[in-house]
């Protein structure tokens, strides 16, 4: 029997902490000995457990500990982290850690050094020299670079559930029926979109085709005109239908005002995209008077940063669209460092991409009328958001209702 | 070979009859030879077509221009409808007819009768002395009475396509995805309830517990308050959720102010039900001053007649539950002779329950959240619904809207 | 500040109660002071948690003391159960408690005696004489009978999740995606039926039309002809579409060995019912050899038992058929006493209707396309069950086959 | 009042040409006098209608004649097709004719010339010195290019439907719902699988990653032993898990023998695609023994072609996909020339990329758990799909089978 002793800290009872971490241990074939548990007597007060970790061969003990530690167990004589070297441009040492959304530390020279930032799928870098460590993606490595590997020395923070409730966004990896009520949430939604403008934080909305279709185009460019919009996310999808709006009062041959029954051809999309690259872009567009309306319109006008990423289905591309995937993915990393909230709104690429790139703490908001693409987000790592199943329209109508009551002045 | 001659009369082209009655003789297996198409110059000049059904035997002539007859096709030399006895209570002849919800004659003593009221899913019964034709369900089947059999003097007039489209309902058996906008078709909606008080119509609301659970239950009451609801069908759950809102604020244990975040506990329904079962039902509450409040409330005070038909997954249930299916049918039969309109919304069960005894020409609208509810209303044979493929409590608030802009005084 | 005491048992670190009720105390609003935590040192050994739990005014803790008794707290001076009489047919004396289908016992003149069937939404008769404590139904309440109410004296013993995982079982509440593979949890399943068989355990099936439309009922009556089915509770679509086939081949209209594509009208099922209702019934038909095939036939001559609820959306129906809901959630509720697995399959109204009558601890598997089918039976509070989101067909075909290695001799 | 003659001839009846032809009229608001229709007698003789078409603006006739184009109707006295340069590279001329996926000629110089190949969503370039026509993307579009502009001298020859339905892929644009019995139509599939291998027609598989997740990589590893494979287009995630599956035996982190509930985190895809990075590709990994089982290795070994395109939620990626999507999209284009079957499984992003490729006559069945794939894969322009509702393991595994009972030899 080969063990090893780990210690929680925090509020390890009231987080689910210690049972969650009971439960991995013999999940996984290994026993435990609960050394010492002391629980504060307020809730507040910060709680403390000493286990002991066995399990038959060292491999399945360091096995479990890389486990346990995605829970925040320490190690309690705590190692430096393991590097290796990167053996060749886009390719991580064997064995390297793969990082979740989480505020991760590694143990360098007897400290902990946060990774910065927190980024899921990625490899730490660590720079012995500058004491500094950075999440890299497959195409940011470069032979030599020197990788954390294994799961000494390494330590997660998961983001902690807050002791009150006062926001929506600490319901975590909650999905809102279709069945239930959304007006509560809603106004919360618009409560933290406020507060984010008064204290400095930056808000994100990815935004799939659907928010044209449903005719939702006009609520967007009320929230960009008040400034509640401080990046866009999206694909030639979004900015065409919109464009083809602009310009022909259709989206993929409906004409909005008239409804979803006169429709009226699949042409306009085609024709939309050809103005835009005969002028050269969206900006040119704007400028030269060509386009004068539309969320694309208003983005330019107020200077709201926008990213459009090419897919495989893409007609055309508008000039705009990033159409290597690798560049567009690095470019939107390279805008996300200070996002506070992120609103995802009817597409589900779009949505699981960006999730890929925000670091837990970022309050995510999932609105779709599919349920799957909640769950699926929720699935595949960005566990912080709070799903919300309804029609695009009506939630972005509410929103600024909402927020035009209380507009800032 | 045998064959037959039938004749097709009417708007044959545009309404697409030619081509489904020669699809379908070919489809089973028969032949034809079309003797004569007389199409009008002008779209609004009837046209005309007569045509040579032919088969191997007699029996496949009959069973197709059974299939024809659906479609409007007349045999040109016609016989009188055939009737056997109905051999026990509640038992059809055998080779009986099964109807359709569209418009049905019988051709008795050299003249077409129409079959009262157009119902899917009967049987015809004949009485032969004061020349009535009536639809009647297995449980109206008494020994002795006579019914239609086999196919011949029978003639089915397919609800016809209108010319011009200056309403949402000739759109039969279209969905309009959540991919739409939906605007437009909704202020449609509103028209047709505003034309439809005017000129004395019968607006049916069909209505699942979803209507309360997603907050909607205010709008619902301002339809109610405003006139625009002459019938209701729901069941124990609309009902008990409705009456938990206005008792204790919750829906299924969800503060409806407050938002789906505060789950306050599934026993406030059962409270609910206790209380109107204490003082012997929804009338009695109101009168007694126990229920103040709601949509069942509205319902009382507004003189609103309502059924509410059980199921087995009722608790209670509420003393004004019909327990029994088949009486609850029968009773829902009873009222609906005078409807013009029917709107369904959150409930597949009573969706399709209801859609089975409406006539074809009842204007039908389906708003649910899942698409497979307003496939599976017209795969059932409800095929004139309009299926909206949204959440219900943003289309009654945005219904309420365009009612509330042009209220009748 | 008003206070009382309770005591935590058993497992209640890994089976996550000390946090859920920590939270539940802050969540209403309350205050806690852990007086005393005993964890085991192995996780076998029980654990014990002494807690004060406050509020500002007595009913404040009363209603906490309630809330956390749904998670197995225990007060540490236990008071009797409070008894109140039903002050009419059918209705429960107010406050009544309200049960969940979680193993419940109350405390009654120094002991507690268990509540027997545990069967949710229900109210607890206690019989003070025979020192019995029973669940009844709204429809089961006679005047004069005396009902458990308030919160006090009255314990809930939840599930224990099994430390060890040999059985698909014991992931409850999980819903397994249309994503991710199935055959792992078929073979589950199919081990567990052998158990069942093995040891005496009975299995009961819930079933929807969709086991007929799919092609699944050949596989359904292997199941029946085998022995593993011992109830089946259905509709009158299931038994409807079922004998449609038997008689004419066609399930809906459609041909089953054709398939989809061959739809050839939708009289059969009406023709199906008739010739049931002229023979009596479907016991009848099958021993005057009218009905001589699929499932129903297979419940005959395997004296298989069988409850055919109604709905109001019934053709017909089928003799057979108990059209009062009422009377069929009783005859359903006598035969599940004894059932210790539930396999749902297709439908959602029954299967919510028979989980709202099953204990918890009956082991349930629910088989649907639609994964909202699975979500809402957990929400409706049949928290036990495992969902598997895929098509009917397929999962009985497989079912079958793993079956089919190993049959019983 | 302005007026140009059409013609339609063909089964104009029983392909419902003339109805549609006649609406599409009236719906864009103008009128029609019939001149004559000639109806053959028997159905296999071709018709025959000579319409007038009214407007009251010449741009609104030529506006109609345009649309009517799309349904194959001629104009009797036709004009050489107009042509207009390109005025940049990647921008077609104003008012350049959008094509669809059907049969397309152009008129010059008194002759019809088929527009190769048909795609949708293309401008048509036209060479008058070698008389040919070809569609071009925006992509291809090179300054001074000339191109077909406005509608005259364009033809339309849409699919026409078989008189005889001996296949499933003639029910174009249908979709088989969960709830209908799928296996004669996988039976079908698996005869025109069979007849394609004969005859020489070429099938392409686009597969999503849920073909491994639900397990069914085997039977798609069969399809490919087996010569049903002839190219297959799919995304980073499908190799990704493919390899993850082969190296690790997990998919997602979910070991596919023990099946969904044995969760085993998330690394294992991240440290698949460092293997093959590691190794410069697919196939390297396959020739240096390090990659050895799997849907990768087979098309590997069978030399399959195979397309991987990249997307933005991509991990890695792997060294064989094209990240850039506009030259995915080219060299997607380039190999389908020749392709007769298409078999979409699990993927909206890439079925509807790859349908935007796929000429109208390609016969296409899209396989799905989702319902709504089908539908927006019609409802973006590839009409011709035949959609089944079903999970992908059993539809593979079944289809497999069926093939195996008259495997080529």
């Amino acid at each position: 029997m080969f063990s090893q002793q780990i210690q929680l800290r925090g509020h390890i009872i009231d987080s689910l902490l210690l049972p969650k971490v009971l439960d991995e241990i013999l999940t996984n074939g290994g026993q435990f000995t609960i050394r010492e548990v002391k629980i504060g007597q307020q809730r507040t007060d910060p709680s403390h457990a000493t286990i002991d970790v066995f399990a038959a061969i060292p491999e399945a003990v360091d096995n479990l500990i890389g486990r346990l530690r995605q829970h925040g167990a320490e190690v309690v004589k705590e190692e430096d982290v393991q590097l290796a070297e990167a053996p060749a441009d886009g390719v991580f040492p064997e064995d390297f850690y793969v990082t979740t959304n989480q505020q991760t530390f590694v143990h360098l020279g007897g400290r902990w050094i946060e990774v910065m930032p927190a980024t899921m799928d990625s490899g730490i870098c660590v720079d012995v020299k500058t004491r500094t460590a950075t999440t890299v993606k497959f195409s940011g490595v470069c032979k030599g670079m020197k990788f954390a590997v294994g799961h000494r020395g390494i330590r997660v923070m998961p983001v902690e559930r807050a002791l009150d409730r006062h926001s929506v966004f600490e319901f975590m990896a909650s999905s809102v029926s279709s069945e239930k009520p959304k007006s509560a949430i809603i106004r919360e939604v618009a409560a933290e979109f406020r507060l984010a403008k008064k204290s400095g934080g930056k808000i994100l909305v990815v935004a799939g085709p659907a928010v044209v279709h449903t005719g939702a185009g006009e609520h967007f460019e009320k929230l960009i005109q008040w400034g509640y919009v401080d990046l866009l996310f999206a694909g030639n999808a979004l900015a065409t239908h919109d464009i083809e709006n602009a310009l022909f009062g259709t989206s993929l041959g409906v004409y909005l005002e008239r409804g979803a029954l006169a429709d009226e051809g699949h042409e306009n999309h085609m024709r939309a995209i050809n103005v835009i690259r005969a002028v050269g872009g969206i900006r040119p567009a704007v400028e030269q008077g060509v386009l004068t309306s539309g969320i694309m319109f208003q983005c330019v006008r107020r200077n709201v940063d926008f990213v459009l990423a090419g897919s495989i289905r893409d007609d055309g591309p508008l000039p705009d669209v990033i159409t290597d995937v690798v560049e567009a993915q690095k470019l939107m990393r390279s805008k996300v460092g200070d996002i506070t909230i992120a609103l995802m709104m009817g597409t589900m690429l779009h949505s699981i991409a960006v999730g890929n790139l925000l670091r837990a703490a970022v309050k995510t908001i999932c609105v779709d009328i599919n349920p799957s693409v909640v769950t699926k987000l929720a699935d595949r790592g960005t566990f912080q958001a709070i799903g919300l199943v309804t029609d695009i329209e009506p939630f972005l109508r509410e929103l600024t209702e909402f927020l035009a009551e209380e507009k800032p002045a």
